[in-house]
């Protein structure tokens, strides 16, 4: 840990303030040609947003480094990665809220993308946003056997047996039963596979060992599946100000949620079973994996 | 070349024919959870085409080979890069088709898969093919510093300074009177950047040096620009069952076009002019580029 430890707070707000600042600079300028689809990408993704994935980019890239220090290369290369999948959700986030998906007209209580601009240029802004990331792995300074894993990763995560698979269970199972096992199953896909490509992803870029990884790995499933309970606690306890999306949407929807299907305290029991996981899961990691241990905190604890 | 020379519609119905096989295996089986996503997956790619992308990439896999044979691991390779190429291609057109885009129900001969599945589906097998298309590359058995390579390149011609970018001031532009050099910019994005792509992945999976790439550039830039005007004189001269899609469309929505532009006789003499810079760019590469050529004049007489 060559940085001054720091509480966890001031940490996660200067990453935050941070990844914002990289994502400015490696996003096309919005003068550049086509205009309207360049202002509409940085919209989409300069829109504020809690910034979790980033973070858990860099706190496993923390908790992975061998030598104690970042070098500059491996600094820009964890920016490239946490900006890749920042730029990953923000275009999933700007395709669900599409009129032929959940057709939400709020989003981190803004307009929308296609409000704001129009449904063609949201679409064209996501589909932009999605080889952006690519790119952005690619020019990642380290071994290139190194950013081919990365690649495959977030390729996997982001694809049809992740991201975009649980989002297409989640369209067809509105207005239908799932069980627990099956939700989880969409979940874990939607929201977990994202997350946890988000972890890996840092411990690979700071050239993670086999033992890391493994400890990295059970982390990362338990704080994914911990994000979407949450999210569906929330989602019935919070308000829409608060929460600056919709709220009760999922409720209104008839669609499938832990909430619906374990209770809200069965979901809460759940939630700390979860933290207790991830907490364990990162002991043999030491003392460089503590803002790791305080973000499983902080997305069990969050109220938005 | 290791291979018995074959004319070369038979050479090229043989690539088409292979491509195919390799597409579908290496799509996701269509039984595999969530079914409709892969079925619509599947229906997007594997509904026949011309497969000029993979044709490419293969000719210029030929036209760069040092050895003059290709071992089993350049096979698979430019299999991988072969097939990401014409899943980034289906993905786009995909997207194009939906309402709110050009809001076509003719793809090919068949319904497109908005029509055919709903629109909520269509839009994910778009998002989840665009990952898959990166996550061959990330597979391919060559060097990671040359999949490196090719990923950066495919990620810029799929993006908002290529493919994408080049959709959005095609929506921009309609009803609008563009320059020929504006049409011209326009189009080297939409379709000339994943034509280029393309020619340069065949060429960087097979290890051209700089001269070969340097002649495939060249080639490659004649091509796909070739390409487009070739739509647009099909778009006037040709009729629906012949096309397999909407003929007529773009005069129609007063989209701007070469013909509409430069007259059908200009647009006609371009295209030969193109051809010619085409053959030139190929005679310091060889016999081995004897593809590349024939697959130029594929391109100019096409006429579907």
């Amino acid at each position: 840990m060559g940085r001054k430890p720091v509480d966890f707070p001031e940490w996660l707000s200067e990453r935050v303030e941070h990844i914002e600042s990289v994502l400015d600079q490696l996003l096309p300028p919005a003068p550049t040609a086509p205009r309207s689809l360049h202002e509409a990408m940085r919209y989409a993704v300069l829109g504020g947003g809690k910034r979790v994935r980033a973070a858990l980019v860099y706190a496993a890239g923390e908790a992975s480094l061998q030598s104690g220090s970042e070098a500059l290369a491996q600094r820009i290369a964890l920016d490239h990665a946490a900006a890749a999948v920042e730029l990953i959700h923000a275009y999933s986030l700007v395709h669900d809220d599409l009129p032929c998906m959940d057709d939400d007209s709020l989003r981190r209580g803004r307009p929308t993308v296609h409000v704001q601009f129009n449904e063609a240029t949201a679409m064209l802004a996501g589909d932009a946003l999605q080889p952006l990331a690519f790119e952005l792995l690619g020019l990642m300074p380290i071994a290139p056997a190194l950013t081919v894993q990365a690649t495959q990763l977030l390729a996997r995560s982001a694809g049809s047996l992740g991201m975009v698979g649980g989002q297409a269970i989640d369209c067809d199972s509105v207005g239908q039963a799932l069980t627990g096992e099956q939700l989880q199953q969409m979940h874990s896909m939607k929201t977990g596979a994202l997350l946890e490509a988000s972890v890996l992803l840092g411990g690979i870029v700071a050239g993670a060992g086999s033992a890391t990884r493994a400890g990295l790995e059970s982390y990362a499933a338990a704080i994914g599946l911990a994000f979407q309970v949450v999210d569906d606690i929330l989602d019935v306890t919070s308000d829409t100000a608060t929460l600056g999306k919709t709220a009760g949407k999922d409720a209104a929807g008839n669609k499938p949620t832990y909430v619906s299907i374990m209770g809200l305290d069965g979901s809460r029991d759940l939630l700390q079973a979860l933290r207790e996981q991830a907490h364990a899961a990162l002991l043999p990691l030491g003392p460089s994996a503590a803002h790791l241990a305080s973000i499983a905190d902080y997305i069990v604890g969050r109220d938005r």
